[in-house]
């Protein structure tokens, strides 16, 4: 049985590099696996009219960057033990197609068909399982495989964007996070519509 | 069996009052409470610098009314079939507790040990579930149910809130959406730690 322990924050910096450490757990690889029924990628949706988001904290010498959207969606995004490009490739082709946007018909549908720009945020701290008072993290995969799989993700929805003909006509975009860091963040919207997605 | 049909919103206009009706399926009551392992209430639970929503829209003769918070958490919130009073204590009591937010040390705390405030949203779209190209809402819980529940969940937070000494010499409050409300809303955080919270 392979057991790993990690003192550190196991799905790339779980909860931002100043903020305390999370308990982890010494748990066996296997068992996030070990049920059917346990997700591997894990998801929040919302919809926003415009979401902002830091990307390289202030230095001494730069003020710090942020990317930004306009109408579209905000994807937080958690890989749990398990986690493969299979899970990836599927989760991100479902929240690409699926309606969960409101047109301005007020009718829903999908960020593409809108067509809407997409926020890709890591959210390690959605693996987490409540224990006592305190939150674990020992389903969350570790953090090379979560770096991976996190930019396997964004660059699904990038080419998908540089390629359909109503996201290049509108000039959509597609802006992500960066894996580890903390995602210093605001939004605005006129109804999140929050949906919980999982592979 | 009980077998419910609803063709507008389950859980208190799912999706706001102007926007397009979703797909409900008739569904046996009982469908969600066969497995011990669904949940019965969902939250979202992130943590902010800054929140604001808003609970009255604009009239032709008033201005939208918004309620805000400051440093704190934002609780979404939705009802599944099956869900209790007691379901709600229990998730309140959770979120109470729990370490989820960062104090000024970068120690993680509880909402009311930091102490922070709160700001509830009823998020019935929580509890959807991908079908095809759209979103269903069949596990939702009755449009009545779901108010009282919603009710319960803020007067427990509030009366916390009026007894709890630390929270009424830092002067912390709660605020909350209206249960079927479009929830036009926005945020500010340095760092969400979006987390996941079912019972």
């Amino acid at each position: 049985m392979e057991a790993t322990v990690q003192t550190g924050d196991p799905g790339g910096d779980v909860l931002g590099a100043s903020a305390a450490k999370v308990m982890i757990l010494e748990q066996p690889a296997t068992a996030g696996a070990s049920s059917a029924a346990a997700p591997c990628v894990r998801a929040v949706v919302q919809q926003c009219m415009s979401a902002q988001l830091m990307v390289q904290p202030s230095t001494p010498e730069d003020q710090p960057q942020f990317v930004e959207i306009q109408r579209g969606i905000i994807i937080y995004l958690c890989f749990l033990r398990g986690a493969t490009k299979a899970h990836v490739e599927k989760l991100a082709k479902m929240i690409q197609g699926i309606r969960l946007s409101e047109g301005d018909s007020g009718k829903l549908t999908s960020v593409i068909d809108l067509p809407g720009d997409v926020m890709i945020i890591p959210q390690a701290t959605l693996g987490g399982t409540p224990k006592g008072k305190v939150m674990q993290y020992h389903k969350n995969i570790a953090k090379d495989e979560g770096m991976r799989l996190y930019s396997e993700f964004v660059s699904i929805f990038q080419k998908t964007y540089e390629r359909n003909d109503k996201c290049l006509s509108a000039g959509t975009i597609v802006r992500y996070g960066t894996y580890g860091n903390r995602q210093v963040f605001s939004c605005q919207t006129n109804g999140p519509f929050t949906h919980l997605m999982e592979i």
